[in-house]
């Protein structure tokens, strides 16, 4: 195995701690927030049919995947039919399913969502960056894979807008790449105004999607939409890693989009999600002023810059139980003074507490260095 | 994507045929055998706890690990503790984690598992294949991972004894080769006399387990048992793939296994399966004496030999609305005159009119071969 590969930083913290943390760390949504009755009423519904319980197929349930081309089409302008979606087990899983049909080298942003490198890495693939569209260009050609995170990116959560979106698709097209447009967040919208993906207008495009933050990540049920011959290529390597995605779990989902309106339930997710976001933001100005952000427009997360180490910091974070991730992590080799905070697997609460203890480790580290420098200055002015 | 990626024969037939059909062709259980019931109350028990839909860890349930561990302990003779287990996405999931960890060239028996074939494939292994053990030694390196399946192969439908058993754990250990040995069908003993996994006396091995032939495939769990040394290596590669197994599905087996007794199901299993075998196994003998097989001893399908071109049988037969598995699509690059013949899957009036529909067609293909013989015999006597 190659030495390059080692246990993700995140998951290490999360194996780390216990109910005694906060935990700014994770990717975790509210799961106050689960439709949990819903669930369990399609979930005896889905298992009154045997069917639940045997083998399907690769492709996945078609009722489903044709309810998944709906919300394109009616939500995010963009025609899809049924062929056009192959349901995977979570959206992780269609890193590894693509990257064994396409042979490529991959882009990706910097910084960049931690599980899709570390399925990169496993995969041998070169991994290049870029950090401005206007670099990108000549990264790009026909034995190119870019990957984007469109909307409310993991960890940086900004949004590509219209013109970048056109810019974007149109040097794909002229390079002949191929784009993986992972739309986990598109509809942590706190607008609930969805925007139309890239993928639209690029001619090689699988744009990802899963129900894990709008419904709940522990069924593991994603998809992946590409046009119907990319979609022929991809499945039997799906069936080569795990047969099909559990059929149970399938049929839950397609239940419980019979039953209810998915997109009221987004709308009642994203109000929860602002007024958190809203509440950790007012915190961070309260109590870390130094902290430079943006307040993100959707997503879980906050994204900032502060003036220290932050791997040191989040070291010491984690000694006094409050966990949060150094932004590190997210860049393939380069040193990093931001931070991602999630806020919404914690309670109000959690979150003051959590921004003061940050809050006061930051002090500690201010005195530290004025107490050294004072130090530095006295032998010197002694010497 | 390499031009030998085919979608692999039997799930070709899969999605061709519909309940018109007989078919002896997938390794789908007996549907009417599942403990839905059960399976029932076990998830309305586990989606009581809203974790049930809420991200886990890529080891797996630890509750869920302790159990799987206890069937080691207590049914196979092989001490094994839950730090040794790993939850997977199904026992196919398995393949492409340990490949993945470790870089060796592939030695199958021949005829092996096509699914195995099918992930081997699509990881561009080199595959070598040995039919008798007294080959293999010359084949096994540090550098060969062995694949095995020990109990009612698929689709051989032959066992390891135990001094075979014996003979392969010291020469895999001599070569230092490592060892995936798959478990599907290990408690499918129509005797109920499980025998221990060779992996027991293996070094480098890994034992293939999963609850899709003993309670339901349709949940997709399954499991990797190792030493800890081994499962910490494939934990990055899990984590990669589909971040963890479904978390629903994990606790409803483990809900499962705390209200019922799993070996008592299992043996109601093998008592059904047992009589379903000898019902096809009399119909062969009734209506094609010319089958050269033996009664398996456990398992799901039947397998034996004929003297035609059992490909060309099996596509006249699909056309009758028949489905059966033509044996060289078992095999890495070789003809075969075997055909496999699942039983589990359907009813007693399925099975014998299907065993005539194959009858008919074996006579049919005897006349035609006899008339040509005769014309050649006549068109030379003219000569």
């Amino acid at each position: 195995m190659s030495s390059k590969i080692k246990r993700s930083y995140i998951r290490e913290i999360l194996d780390v701690i216990d109910d005694d943390y906060i935990s700014f760390a994770g990717g975790l949504p509210n799961e106050e927030l689960f439709p949990k009755k819903q669930i369990q009423e399609a979930t005896v519904k889905a298992l009154e049919n045997t069917k639940s319980l045997q083998y399907s197929s690769s492709y996945g349930l078609e009722t489903l995947r044709k309810k998944i081309a709906s919300f394109y089409c009616d939500k995010l302008d963009f025609p899809t039919n049924e062929e056009e979606i192959l349901i995977t087990s979570g959206s992780q899983q269609a890193f590894d399913i693509i990257l064994k049909a396409i042979d490529t080298k991959i882009i990706v942003e910097e910084p960049s969502y931690l599980g899709a490198l570390a399925s990169f890495r496993v995969l041998n693939k070169k991994i290049n960056s870029f950090s401005k569209i206007s670099s990108l260009n000549a990264l790009l050609d026909n034995k190119s894979c870019l990957y984007l995170i469109s909307d409310f990116q993991n960890p940086s959560t900004s949004s590509y807008n219209c013109t970048q979106r056109q810019v974007l698709s149109k040097m794909i097209n002229k390079n002949c790449s191929f784009l993986i447009e992972d739309g986990a967040y598109t509809f942590l919208d706190f607008e609930n105004n969805f925007k139309t993906p890239i993928s639209k207008n690029v001619e090689k495009s699988f744009h990802l999607g899963s129900f894990s933050k709008i419904v709940a990540p522990g069924l593991r049920v994603g998809w992946i939409r590409a046009k119907k011959s990319l979609i022929d290529k991809l499945l039997f390597i799906k069936e080569s890693l795990d047969l099909h995605t559990a059929t149970l779990n399938q049929m839950i989902f397609d239940e419980y989009l019979n039953r209810n309106n998915l997109f009221e339930h987004i709308e009642f997710i994203n109000a929860n999600y602002q007024e958190k976001m809203n509440f950790m933001a007012d915190c961070l100005v309260k109590y870390i002023p130094s902290f430079k952000f943006e307040r993100p427009k959707g997503g879980m997360f906050i994204y900032g810059k502060l003036n220290c180490d932050t791997m040191n910091l989040a070291n010491i974070a984690l000694k006094q139980k409050l966990a949060i991730v150094p932004a590190e992590v997210f860049y393939l080799n380069k040193k990093s003074n931001e931070i991602r905070l999630n806020f919404t697997n914690s309670t109000y609460g959690e979150i003051e507490d959590g921004i003061k203890i940050l809050a006061n480790i930051l002090k500690e580290i201010k005195k530290e260095k004025r107490s050294i420098f004072l130090t530095i200055f006295d032998s010197l002015k002694a010497g």
